[in-house]
């Protein structure tokens, strides 16, 4: 089976939602409740890049090093790619609801689809409990199986906290960027963003190959983690100086004051004047007072501090994958493929 | 040790609290989040009636047959206990947003204080997350820690099902009696309430004597979810029914457009005319149209409907009891004890 986007998302639509809906059904729930069900799982998981859940299968190819999986091997493989995507979707929907954001994938956000509002919210449960509806469908009997439902947990309870500290540091409505430091911007992103994005698929893959050692989990964190970071670096990057037909969206963190890479940089540079102006105009809805922060950047020149952080950063990255030792299974290959993917990249 | 609320509190603030800051610590998260967050689970944890967390301790302690559990004993199972009332905390902080409830327990709902808003959902995830955080500090050396981790993902999903048909049945803003049956209405209570407040508490006391075999498991079901019915039936009777000095709220049921009891009583009584008196006045923000729905209740005496279907539900639930085998370690006692609790209750 080769692994892309419509194979892995036949997985979902041909094995795993008809699981759920069947199982769901047990229960003797009205056909209504089932409806509103199967068209918030699809709503809020179907269109996306499937970059973390086709990340599973992938991963466990290269581990058994074969060059293809067989169908059962895909299907399993996927399905744990899925829960990853499903756990994303949950997060999704409720950082929707917090961000006030409008569209998603472009399409509404699932709390503005006409007639759900707040029950969202609990779509964003359900989302969750999937998983586990999922997993103990699929991997009740597997020697991993409490390990893979402790992973989720702990995924889970990480990405609340760097969604917490990112609220936290950067209500909307309340802009002080003395809140705002390097510590707290790469918690929120190795919290919020990397253990989920990068370590919980490869950690899965391991897990389904029986080399999820101590060692060779600990060594994947020691590369994603980072990975992760640099990725997340980029996306702020991009967000400022990407070009916006390319990336698809037109940038909008400094107008919704977020904690990001380039104002943390800005904020180690400026002088007690420029410190001013940045008070004065960052996270302002309002195009004029953007301008005058990008033009402050432009000043600084974070741009070419952005360039001289990512050169550093893949180059820690590399010097990180040459050391991983493979002698328990985990092969180098399967992270020399990450940083291939995301180093460089324009949107 | 007694169970008494201070010495069930007590555990709570002494040893769970303490761990799960200390987990969430070692994390390096900043120190305002970290009160943030023992805020929130304090916030939404302390002050109620711990009914369902009590519980839990209560049941182990009969189930051992002892008078009195050691001081270790009543620690675990009043953990397990505190597990319950944690996801009941996280189910009632996005309830009260969903439902867009003003106060809780006498004080504001936690997405009504201060700064607080819809990070709120946030901190529900928090309260999910913390549950697994502390059944892996304490329980993971346990022969039945897998099986107590699916029975709270399994809880969660029945609750999350409830809640979603009785969001998708009642909404606030629009008013359609069509939608209401007594079918639905069963569906919701035993989802949405039952489970998570009278199995689940009495299915961790089983696993923890080490007693939960299938056939107590089921056993302890059968009689529990009918009991968990009738409760809420009771509390729907109270809501219109009851003395608001002696219950501590004024019920507003019909003018939230409810789908409980007494609605779904009186549609089966009522003649065309009077359907139209309660389509007219039913979930409508206002005195006069409340007022006029009671007086169709009292026309259609359903009081003594409810007053009927309570003296039959005692009945066959002391009959279910009646039938329960006590061979495997399970005691009628637990039972009967519940049963004795809410029968004839007044608040």
């Amino acid at each position: 089976m080769a692994n892309t986007r419509p194979t892995f998302e036949a997985v979902f639509r041909n094995v795993i939602v008809p699981k759920i809906m069947e199982e769901v059904n047990t229960t003797g729930i009205s056909k209504n409740a089932c409806d509103w069900l199967q068209h918030s799982i699809l709503h809020n998981t179907i269109g996306g890049k499937y970059n973390r859940g086709m990340t599973v299968p992938d991963t466990y190819r290269i581990l058994k090093g074969v060059d293809a999986l067989t169908e059962e091997e895909y299907k399993l493989s996927s399905i744990l790619g899925w829960c990853t995507e499903l756990l994303q979707a949950k997060f999704l929907v409720a950082d929707d609801i917090m961000d006030s954001s409008i569209t998603r994938r472009g399409h509404p956000c699932w709390y503005r689809v006409n007639g759900v509002g707040m029950i969202a919210i609990n779509d964003s449960f359900l989302l969750g409990s999937a998983i586990f509806l999922v997993l103990k469908k699929f991997f009740r009997q597997e020697s991993y199986y409490v390990d893979i439902l402790e992973l989720f947990n702990e995924t889970s309870l990480q990405t609340e906290l760097g969604q917490l500290l990112d609220l936290i540091t950067a209500p909307e409505d309340k802009v002080d960027l003395n809140n705002f430091n390097f510590d707290k911007y790469y918690f929120i992103v190795r919290y919020k963003t990397a253990f989920y994005s990068f370590y919980l698929p490869v950690a899965l893959a391991l897990y389904q190959a029986g080399i999820a050692t101590p060692k060779n989990l600990q060594q994947a964190k020691d590369v994603l983690i980072p990975l992760g970071e640099y990725f997340q670096v980029q996306d702020d990057y991009l967000d400022c100086y990407g070009d916006p037909e390319h990336i698809g969206k037109i940038g909008t963190d400094i107008q919704d004051n977020k904690c990001g890479w380039l104002v943390n940089k800005a904020l180690e540079l400026v002088t007690p004047e420029q410190r001013a102006l940045l008070d004065a105009n960052y996270g302002r809805k309002d195009a004029e007072a953007e301008k005058k922060v990008k033009q402050l950047y432009l000043e600084l020149d974070v741009e070419r501090h952005y360039k001289e952080y990512e050169a550093k950063a893949i180059k820690e990255i590399e010097a990180l994958i040459d050391k991983v030792d493979e002698s328990q299974g985990l092969k180098k290959a399967v992270l020399t493929g990450f940083l291939k993917k995301i180093a460089g990249r324009s949107k």
